[in-house]
């Protein structure tokens, strides 16, 4: 789905957020759901144009800015969207009348469609859709908000004017988002439910919203995703602009199962998701509280250039339980060094504690505080948490006062806890109105600085090397070994010295070829578990052992279709690895590096990414692996030839794309050496 | 410290919680401690007798119900308690004069003594306290409270009354707790700061509230511990009869080093006081919120008696996010058996989704909330979490009442999670009514329950095996290798064949004994980590080898002071194991096992507990780490004899506890065949 990002689909997108008139379709009883469409959109000041269609032509006697008509036809009005609350059985003959009326976008509130089993009513209102050159949203979605036009076509509450657009595939999470910012005051600029996601879905939002000036933060919640592909496109495309901060529900019916392709798929699919999340540079948070304190805080902290973090507080415990947090989430509490300890000296009483972080103590003063954080922050840290719990008998107003002051004296991060409630509320006051970002704990502002780290650290995407030219494959399934060698010898992979021998008597010619020990494996078409069936013997030491291995596979697999068997050098290596690359059906191919052997299962030790894959890329996905640090040389033992794993692994992306018939390869294990690896075993699955 | 249960110490905590009448040391004008004190306290209607006592004999004109003093001595009434915020300079002497008043009880709120460097002040406020026989709270406290008897001590707001108790090292976080608490409405029966803790600290305030009857739960907040083994007497005792809930601060700062005893200590002491607190059946959280969120939800939730958790939602993505997390915390969301989707069909409507979580969609009604919860808890379900996502067009009062009666109507615990603000006001003021236990997400609902979960299904504490005879270690530091095994066979424990030898013409007189292949080490006090400066040969195959690796070593080490080599059979075994003990200046003695080799400090696959340790204890320890998969058989491979490992482990108990004076005793490798296991190498520490 190319062309999201044209000009023609921010038009339809705009009428989507800006309408100049409504049309609302359905009965406007009390109760009924045009009828809340209708109190949403009065009370909520919307400026343009409102109608109501229904068949007796009724609008509510309370609204009277809402004029009734039998039909759509009769409205005169400029009008261009639609909101249709109709039962889903007059659906699709409303929408052929807004197609006859001209009107370009439509959000379909009404349910009963595909989430309810009836995809071929979804079906026909797409062709409808489409036939008319209507743009659509839902069915079955609770609507659409755009705080800076007053605009509330939505069943849900009115969002808070603010930066953050919300876009939710749930019309519930779309609700329970907007009540729960509601109590915490965080607004909103645009929300979106799109619910079935027949026609407009979070690709074309994403697009959208990236671009849309009145937004700074984009908010999205999915269960599933209309494109992968496009997705990481649109993804890319909003997080160079804005944090993009997602909720992907269903993670444990995907699971986390493990990695070893001879067990099972190469890796849940949520664990794809959450790689293409991370490679384009998005930020996931599991729930609600979490995405709120995000938006909030990306909204109200500037940039966070680095991950040293102050804490200037006046009471010892918060004060560590933050620095806890913010060294789990890798981020440091700097120790102060002595030109900072040596300021701070000469206007703080002995009794604070000068090393990061900071206690002023209860006697802390508003005064103290800015002054601390400013030289702090003026120093070499990248970002604050001034911390203050309060008695009843503390004046927290003057001190959010001095915190807010530093604030706004320099350009770095710094975000308030005032504990708690009805003691601070004076000083939550005073930091509202000088809009310093404050959390219930300093855990929570230092989850915040975590993300906003990671998010202004992140890597830019590299151009996409995915335009590699597509070709046939040369094999057949099943894909024997020794064909599978040979097709990845002639794509320039190495494997160790080896050989197919299919009969007893050739079998001593590839003795000097190959050299001792070796080890050998049946080949047959019936037997893809080769070790598991007794099908791999090693040590092969000489002459008379090959004989007899020879025979003793050809005996034992008789009944099997025998073809032969496979002869390779012995390897012994400083570490085995498993690569692999299968095909996923939301992202394409999704290259899989991890710890090799009994490992694989055992640990979970793996790291995943998208293709295409480069080298550098490669790099970065090894370097997240606990084995890892073998490749560095562990313990003084030798570095091990990551470049060479990181090509293998580039070349491993490139024939994947190259050749979307393989649907899994896998190279278990890889042997890797102090200079260069090679492929111990290959399977593949076309 | 014995006697923490004794009655006479039972009796001080009474006059503490329960005095008659209080005098406060201070001076009383406005914004003074003691002013602020007696405001809490009168305006909290303590009903006891309150008096002042200060230079000028003040009390405070708008408290008519306090008298004023000059000095104690004055006082005729009742008084059990003093609470002390006179200046620091003046403390003791106000003490003295308590004594002589005979005041059994004493809360020192006044700081300025260890915690400002001022030690000598303190231990002279014991030495007094002793003297007199008054047991002391404090100094640097934030004071006591008990709800019941409308006494608040404190500095901090009143606690609201409930069934939770709070216990806390740092003041600050106690006011912060309160505050919180405050907010969401959770209560407490009493509320303790014990700062400094001269004398009363955390082991006896929990004897006292695992007594106590108006507590259910108790929350503790420390930083440090008085007594690592009382503690864990006191906490298991208290755990024995309610849930014990722990923040413990200053993780990050004892970090989570990897465990390798070469590498510096066995484990960092966060690991140990982790292990602790498992240990002994407690819970741990990280910060207020998680607390509060527990405190409540086990004040309000019958037992939890398994793991399967029924979800019941009006909207799907709230209720897959529910899922999700109750899943992750090893909870099983069961799938709904026929039995139960069949009577579930006899009343719900087609467009519900039948399979756990139930989704009764935005028509769902309280009749029906409560019809779908009453069968699944009266089915195979074990606890409840019912979800109302709310639009403002929707009565949740209703849905309140009907989720009310389900609970109402059996004994299993059931949630409600009703979403958010102002349109459900009226319903969660419905759920409080009927003393509903309700969260504002269901991810935070399914925290709780698996916390319930975990403390309802916690193993009980066997009876302490801990009590062996102590002995005289019979070796000399630095302990030799020769010496170490020596010792450890003397003891029982079992090495592969192996002989000392300290020259060369012996050496041969070895090999029958041994056999080959064998490993050969370097013995030298000055040489630690033997493999580091390659003072280890593997693969000696004959004489030959033997002779000149002997040579090799003694040339190689001809500087430092040699005394010979260690050889050793050499083992291939299925499986390398790391196991050790070390004195924590906490808990005595703390028993490790881990992957052994280099995967010890890669994966940090280590489980801790506290000595002492019998082989089913040990057995639990090695359940937890991924390689037990090893262990038990990993895909076809043959299983280990996990048996003989924990007896090892419990040997290992057994000597730290006998000679006290082993400060590190490590075995790594221990080799783990089918039958049996052997100890590979060993480092004693004395």
């Amino acid at each position: 789905m190319k062309g999201v990002y044209m000009a023609e689909n921010l038009r339809a997108l705009d009428s989507l957020f800006y309408p100049r008139g409504i049309v609302v379709f359905g009965s406007v009883k009390h109760g009924k759901i045009a009828h809340q469409i209708l109190t949403q959109l009065v009370s909520g000041s919307f400026r343009g144009v409102l109608c109501a269609v229904n068949p007796k032509g009724e609008s509510p006697a309370e609204f009277p800015q809402v004029t009734g008509y039998a039909g759509v036809n009769e409205v005169e009005d400029e009008v261009d969207l639609a909101v249709i609350c109709a039962p889903a059985s007059f659906v699709l003959q409303v929408l052929d009348d807004c197609g006859h009326k001209k009107i370009p976008t439509a959000v379909i509130i009404t349910s009963g469609f595909s989430e309810a089993g009836n995809r071929q009513g979804e079906k026909k209102l797409l062709e409808c859709a489409r036939r008319h050159g209507i743009r659509l949203v839902g069915p079955n979605c609770a609507g659409i908000m755009n705080t800076s036009s007053h605009f509330f076509a939505s069943i849900e509450i009115h969002a808070l004017p603010g930066r953050t657009a919300f876009v939710t595939q749930s019309g519930a999470i779309g609700g329970a988002v907007l009540s729960m910012a509601k109590l915490r005051g965080i607004g909103f600029s645009k929300f979106a439910s799109y619910g079935n996601r027949v026609d407009i879905g979070e690709n074309e939002l994403l697009s959208y919203l990236a671009q849309d000036l009145d937004t700074d933060v984009i908010g999205l919640y999915v269960e599933s995703l209309q494109n992968g592909r496009t997705f990481i496109e649109a993804a890319g495309e909003a997080v160079s602009r804005k944090p993009l901060i997602i909720i992907k529900s269903g993670r444990s019916s995907s699971g986390l199962r493990a990695a070893s392709s001879h067990t099972g798929s190469l890796a849940g699919s949520d664990r794809v998701f959450d790689s293409m999340i991370r490679q384009v540079g998005a930020l996931r948070v599991e729930g609600i509280e979490e995405m709120l304190d995000l938006c909030y805080g990306f909204t109200r902290l500037p940039q966070l250039k680095g991950n040293r973090i102050a804490i200037v507080t006046n009471s010892g415990g918060p004060g560590i339980l933050t620095a806890d947090r913010v060294e789990e989430l890798a981020m440091d509490v700097k120790e102060t060094d002595q030109a900072v300890k040596d300021k701070l000296h000469g206007f703080l009483p002995e009794h604070c504690a000068f090393s990061n972080p900071i206690d002023l103590t209860v006697e802390g003063s508003g005064k103290n505080y800015q002054r601390t954080l400013e030289i702090m922050l003026k120093h070499n840290y990248d970002g604050a948490i001034a911390i203050n719990v309060a008695t009843p008998f503390l004046d927290s107003r003057s001190l959010a006062e001095g915190i807010a002051a530093a604030a706004s004296s320099q350009e770095k991060p710094l975000a308030a806890v005032f504990m708690a409630g009805e003691i601070v509320k004076e000083g939550i006051r005073a930091l509202n109105e000088s809009r310093i970002a404050h959390f219930p704990t300093g855990e929570r502002a230092a989850y915040v600085f975590s993300k906003l780290h990671k998010y202004y650290t992140r890597r830019q995407i590299p151009a996409s090397n995915g335009q590699v030219q597509r070709k046939t494959l040369p094999l057949k399934p099943p894909v024997l070994e020794p064909e599978a060698v040979s097709f990845l010898e002639s794509e320039g992979l190495h494997f160790p010295e080896h050989a197919f021998v299919s009969s007893s008597e050739k079998i001593l010619s590839f003795t000097d070829e190959i050299g001792f020990p070796m080890v050998m494996k049946v080949v047959s078409p019936q037997i893809l578990h080769k070790s598991d069936v007794g099908g791999v013997i090693l040590n092969i030491k000489n002459e008379q052992e090959l004989d007899s291995a020879f025979e003793e596979i050809k005996t034992k697999f008789a009944s099997y279709d025998f073809q032969g068997a496979m002869l390779y050098r012995q390897i012994e290596a400083p570490l085995e690895i498993i690569i692999g690359v299968k095909q996923d059906p939301d992202f394409g191919p999704v290259i899989l590096v991890g710890a090799g052997g009994v490992y694989t299962e055992l640990l979970e030790d793996i790291s995943l990414r998208i293709a295409p894959l480069d080298k550098s890329q490669a790099l970065e996905m090894i370097s997240v692996l606990k084995i890892q640090k073998i490749l560095a040389g562990f313990r003084g033992s030798a570095v091990l030839d990551s470049d060479a794993l990181a090509e293998l692994m580039a070349s491993l992306s490139r024939l994947a794309l190259t050749y979307p018939a393989l649907k899994e390869l896998d190279f278990n294990p890889v042997f890797v050496f102090e200079k260069g690896c090679l492929i111990g075993d290959t399977r593949i699955l076309i």
